[in-house]
């Protein structure tokens, strides 16, 4: 082991290694670092190693360009770019919709090359998102266009990756243990992103979230590498969205704002990489993803309401959609964790178990759109995690109150142990009272028998339960109990 | 004028139409739009006219990595890259620093070629950029490092640009009305920007300041294409630094938050572009570049003063090399204003006029430094700007009273026109009391005779002046009436 720090050196290594202990040093930890010529701290090189924590974050965010009407803009951003063949990806839905016929216009008028795809699935599987790769690998585009939610978004991200890897199967890429999560070394072609609703921030991310039907469960790509070169940002594109869906993907903003900002801190992640092609992107909270995050809790629980209430609002609508991409940009740094870890269960056993329909959605399935699985358990969640930061979860509730018109001058006098219960009750509220979401598991079906179901199928979520502060090891009992602690206070409220 | 809009349309064409009037109906104003299946609002298609005024904005940051010690992962960054030989900026100072030396043991550690060029000139000019650009020219460079300050990274940039553009002269891509204003349309090869201030920011904009001695004015080159790859903010680098250039680097900071805050609104500027690509890189104030100037603002007034007092304060130089990335965020989107257009001549003439010498600068000549001319008109300046938003320098005012610890409750009830002066004050007691700088431009040896040469050296920053609320047409009487009122009130506080 090459060290020259002395003893009370306050260098992060030494910190490091203090709490290592003797242990570090006989394993001989590979950290390398030397005092500078100033005599000052000395630079921690990031070696490899299980034991070490993380010591660095990094923002890597999607430009974005926001403005009523900019969708016109992208057939000259094509043009700029000098693109021969662009891949355009949309759904079934959206390809009829303005949106997509105001991109295909501009792209028609800067004479732009192009085929669309359009049988992008809602909630896409592994199944789907073969098939867009295949049809993708078998043109010859050099850059991408997405059209439509994050559903959309995130296939035009996978058919952008595996066009570069023409050999490389999912699971390459795929987060393990599901996938090999080999790191995506290659850069990728560009990717323009135009999100129809205002919520899962895809945008501005390097994720794409598909189900997988061989293991039966929620996995993804994460990678920095796949995150789209812009986001046009049209507020004139959520005319067409209905109330139930503004409200559903503003929960979903809700939520990326409150996990994110409230995950680990990212000094708390291990291990360090060796590589900073290795830090992944989900790195815990940070201080610039905070401030992201902050920001768009704020605006969500100012301007939903007024969306759910009036969906012709135009400046609420503008401004969701700015939360939207900015609460991307805070989970995209920082992560999310139990509301989105517990959701896939929620909506995975819906079909069996609850057998819940959403009021506003026109399908003939059962069906908790993601936004309302996810927010289910929000009271529950930050009642648990309030511990791991009282400070942070008044700042929350503070939030809550002050938008409710509450008189929030004695939050600062409310104990340490008694604001989980606040927040508890500032989320349900805002949920039940303000919004008119379902009371809790029970009244969307769930009874009682299914809370392990409902445990069983959480703790595979391991990329997000890994950012919960205090779960614990889900693997073992301590996590598990925690989880059930969280969906029995989630059942009724 | 293909328009199908009816009379009463609220889409934002019709709205500037009915501002513009027959008189652009005639001139044939060439906006088309047409109203979408659904029978909403239409979308505005982007079309050339220098009467019509911008309605959209783009956010284009650099990625950024922070963490005590990153500065070791670049040469991994470099092979990630597949970088075959890299140009390394820095100066003669910094060449010999710690930063530099762990940037250079990085590159080799990764096995990674570079060249040094270490002949980058603080506060550059046309020539020391020309030489630069000649340098890099010669060599094979796939990629760039730069180390130092601003005038480091900025010289990186033109070295890159430049390099792109083998024949190409300065003034291609040199704003107008010095140079010619050319958009940058190629990509160019990626930079990776470590600095060692908190202060410019540059390591997250795509711009490049210089003084240009064949007119001897201040001018620059701003482009998205220029913007770093990466910006890497490593608290470890800024421990060399003398507390002087600590105080002056964080001015800049402060008043990069205070000028692009205050900017004009987006929808403020003309013309509207009628390709993306000629969408300047300062746009005016938005609603993405107010978080990161107000953050940013916050985090400067609250740590630039521990900075000052105690350089080891290790939290307080972290969060100040925040600072100054969010304000580069913030003005590399909207712009900065009055403060910085008047700095330039207060900094030229300074040699033959008010001969100043700052202290804590080891130099033998005359120097106001860049932070130092900048905050010198800072009280007057936004005393100036207040009438344009009162609620804005409202919030500025508590931000500075919050922190003195001052009461506030009293800031929503001043009247508008009394704001102005409320700013002034806390201003001038932030710089003089708290910081400890001169008390005006007569402090530092400008008299009565000099103001009618510096607002003669002001008007031609048409660039940042026509972000200023207020200032009116610069060429003309009131512009120049405006500038005298302001470098007036400016000469002693």
């Amino acid at each position: 082991m090459r060290m020259s720090h002395s003893g009370g050196c306050p260098c992060h290594n030494c910190q490091s290694l203090k709490q290592l202990g003797n242990s570090a040093a006989r394993a001989g930890l590979g950290l390398i670092g030397k005092h500078n010529a100033q005599g000052g701290r000395s630079y921690a090189t990031p070696v490899d190693s299980a034991l070490t924590k993380e010591y660095a974050f990094e923002l890597a965010a999607s430009n974005v360009r926001y403005g009523e009407g900019v969708t016109n803009e992208v057939g000259m951003d094509f043009a700029n770019l000098g693109a021969k063949k662009v891949g355009v990806f949309t759904d079934s839905t959206v390809r009829d919709l303005t949106p997509m016929k105001q991109a295909i216009a501009a792209l028609d008028t800067a004479g732009v090359k192009y085929e669309i795809y359009d049988r992008t699935r809602v909630e896409p599987t592994d199944v789907s998102f073969g098939e867009a790769i295949d049809f993708a690998r078998k043109q010859q585009f050099d850059s991408f266009l997405a059209v439509g939610g994050g559903s959309v978004m995130d296939t035009a991200k996978v058919a952008n990756l595996f066009t570069a890897y023409p050999d490389a199967d999912l699971y390459e890429f795929t987060n393990a243990p599901i996938g090999r999560g080999t790191p995506v070394g290659k850069k990728l072609s560009p990717l323009i992103a135009v999100p129809t609703t205002a919520g899962t921030g895809s945008e501005t991310t390097g994720t794409s979230i598909y189900d997988d039907t061989k293991t039966q469960s929620k996995t993804g790509i994460a990678s920095r590498a796949m995150r789209p070169l812009l986001g046009i940002i049209d507020p004139l594109n959520t005319e067409t969205c209905p109330v139930s869906v503004h409200v559903s993907a503003g929960l979903d903003v809700l939520f990326h704002s409150l996990e994110s900002y409230t995950a680990i801190p990212y000094t708390e992640r291990s291990p360090r990489p060796s590589n900073p092609l290795a830090r992944p992107a989900y790195q815990g909270s940070n201080p610039i993803s905070d401030v992201f995050s902050m920001w768009a809790l704020k605006q969500t629980v100012k301007y939903l309401p007024r969306v759910a209430k009036d969906p012709t609002d135009m400046e609420a609508r503008g401004q969701m959609l700015l939360a939207a991409t900015f609460a991307g940009v805070g989970f995209g740094t920082a992560g999310v964790h139990l509301c989105h870890g517990i959701s896939y269960p929620i909506s995975g056993l819906n079909k069996t178990r609850a057998k819940y329909k959403h009021a506003g959605y026109q399908v003939d399935h059962p069906i908790v759109p993601h936004g309302v699985s996810v927010a289910l358990t929000g009271p529950a969640v930050f009642e648990f995690t309030a511990p791991s930061s009282p400070s942070r979860h008044r700042e929350i509730a503070q939030v809550f109150m002050s938008e409710a018109g509450e008189d929030t001058s004695a939050i600062a006098r409310i104990p340490d142990g008694e604001i989980g219960q606040v927040v508890y009750d500032c989320i349900a509220k805002f949920l039940v009272g303000t919004l008119g979401m379902p009371r809790g598991l029970k009244s969307i079906g769930y009874k009682d028998d299914d809370i392990a179901a409902l445990v069983k199928g959480t703790i595979p979520q391991r990329r997000v339960l890994d950012l919960a502060p205090g779960i614990g090891d889900v693997q073992g009992a301590d996590g598990a109990q925690h989880l059930t602690q969280v969906i029995e206070r989630s059942m009724a409220y």
